[in-house]
């Protein structure tokens, strides 16, 4: 293995969770760790110093996307991601991987790779282990993901057997395709649907060839929240303690706690963004629907505790006359509260491991649970 | 007359043009200034805090799409709207009358005033001049526009004739139903059409009037830019020297600085703010179309001597990526860039009137005019 550009140390645990320190070539993240999305190299709307002020270390942002727009030579032309997009913290890029998955009536999948009719430009092209790592080590990024084949829920043992032992073959190509590991670290994706048995022997062959860091894959694509907990948590019992584990696309509140208590470190999830920009935040008491018009004369801030521009500027009647008005003002702000949210979560979750205080980390998850749940008055 | 809350100090000239400083409730406006157009209580993507560093002092906001949404007693019982907004400076508001023009075939026109069908909700409603200063003076502006028969272009003597009157007799009808005359300021709009005398003599009825300041209104509705230039001349020489001279409505670079030679003090235009979310940045060079594909690998930035976020912080390369990818941060970031662009042509406009040089004045008339012109390269 050439020289890492990534490790992880682990700091504390209290029960299953773990708090501990990620070490990426564009600084240090601090685990639990939550991702915000970045699709095309940008955080919906909000700037990268107000990305940074919410909390946010690492942002992911998507191989797919930007490959077919600008297109990851002209990224690298211009001196990477981080310049191009302005955050000088770590980035990482799903590796198109789960794009694929979630426009499967566009492409076709072989084992060379994915034959893919982009929707942008009607133009196909094919993404293969081989280009995607060629795509994110131009792009710079700090963790570039293995490209794997994400598989459909439900899906049979047969076909889940199948599909890891692809993301396999797919992984030790993605693994000879890398020029740049000690610029860019490489995360495998562990798979095998909910099948223990799968996962096990995936986790063993994963393992196998030591990388960087490890995701857990294949969950949150339509299973109950309860195989979902079931798995993460199973899934990080085979994982090494000293990699960081990663849990794919997840989610609510109440997921990232529950997944850390299963001994998740790091997250990703369009939800803070995508229901800010549909005027939904997420408040302790609950997640409020700012269009709804019981907010129109409420000059109380949207949650008294939160120090993010929205709480600290503007009432709750201010945000819903943007949000109903269609002003993009209002979308903006509730995205930047609900990621000052989700880093406040995890920021406190940290606090309680450190300090090794189950009670702590009991009453984050109910409070969790709550702001998971529509606010009902 | 009532206790005033508006005064203006001429402080300089350089032949027509004017430099001074507009004292108003919640601060001073130094001359010529621009306002951006935050019609509903925002400027479209815009927070306040960075509107103040665009250099923007005075907001406009509109009147009628305020009390349709969220309603002028909502408003007042949050504050006003300065509160509500978040905005400490100065706010100006359109009395509702254009909006009125804008939407001719929802409006019918009479002597008592304006029944509208409001697309927003399909309640029709009647705004009057007495309805237009109750919801200004409820909303706290600093400055309260009166409600005025917008004449469409063309229009015959006769109709432009009997347009004026109707704006005099309503004018009259605001003054009668001020409230708070010493915490709202209220502007008389001159009327006219392209007719001399109309303009001469509606100009004698306002100033008899003896209002706080004196719009400019009925241009800039599709007339010729030379009749536009000419009639803002002529109507700004019709007006008393001591008190400021508002162009409704525009315009283009090159319109502000031409009517700044003519005379006039204040602006305000959707220009800067809709050019920038369709992807347009005016810059000395001229105006750039950051969707055009020239810019895909173009690492300068926007306008190398501009100071705004937009030009510090990203290249024309990513600002060309977030607009061709229809992310809402290039909207943004171009709307910052152009309020800049603005607010400094105003700002080098004042220094050069201060230190009464037409040569410097003659500079920035072709560098607007360029400014207004599409790149070509």
């Amino acid at each position: 293995m050439a020289t890492r550009c990534c490790s992880f140390e682990l700091e504390a645990t209290c029960g299953d969770a773990r708090a501990g320190t990620l070490q990426l070539p564009h600084g240090a993240v601090p685990t639990p760790a939550f991702m915000p999305v970045g699709t095309r190299g940008t955080v919906r709307g909000i700037a990268p110093d107000e990305l940074a002020r919410s909390g946010s270390r690492l942002v992911l942002a998507n191989t797919y996307h930007l490959w077919v727009r600008p297109g990851h030579e002209v990224v690298r032309g211009l001196g990477g991601l981080h310049r191009f997009m302005s955050w000088d913290g770590p980035i990482l890029t799903d590796s198109g991987g789960y794009q694929v998955f979630s426009m499967r009536d566009r492409a076709v999948v072989s084992e060379e790779g994915v034959r893919i009719c982009s929707p942008e430009d009607g133009q196909y092209r094919t993404l293969t282990p081989e280009v995607a790592i060629e795509v994110q080590e131009a792009l710079g990024v700090d963790i570039a993901m293995a490209f794997d084949e994400c598989l459909e829920h439900p899906a049979t043992r047969a076909r889940a057997q199948q599909s890891t032992a692809r993301t396999l073959r797919w992984l030790d190509r993605c693994v000879a395709a890398r020029r740049r590991p000690d610029q860019t670290a490489l995360f495998g994706i562990l798979q095998g649907g909910l099948h223990e048995d799968l996962r096990r022997d995936h986790a063993e062959q994963l393992i196998h060839r030591d990388l960087d860091g490890y995701a857990v894959g294949g969950l949150s694509v339509g299973e109950d929240r309860e195989d979902l907990i079931a798995f993460a948590r199973y899934s990080a019992s085979l994982l090494p303690t000293d990699r960081v584990r990663y849990l794919m696309g997840v989610g609510h509140p109440i997921d990232i706690v529950e997944a850390v208590l299963a001994g998740i470190d790091l997250f990703d999830c369009v939800l803070p963004t995508r229901a800010g920009r549909h005027g939904q935040g997420y408040t302790s008491e609950g997640r409020r629907n700012l269009r709804n018009g019981r907010y129109r004369e409420d000059r109380r801030p949207l949650d008294p505790a939160c120090p993010c521009p929205a709480c600290t500027g503007f009432s709750r009647a201010y945000l819903s006359h943007l949000i109903r008005a269609g002003e993009r003002l209002g979308g903006r702000l509730l995205t930047l509260h609900n990621l000052t949210y989700y880093q406040r979560l995890v920021a406190r979750l940290r606090s309680a491991i450190e300090v090794d205080d189950p009670q702590q980390l009991r009453g984050l998850r109910a409070e969790a649970a709550l702001a998971t749940m529509p606010v009902v008055e």
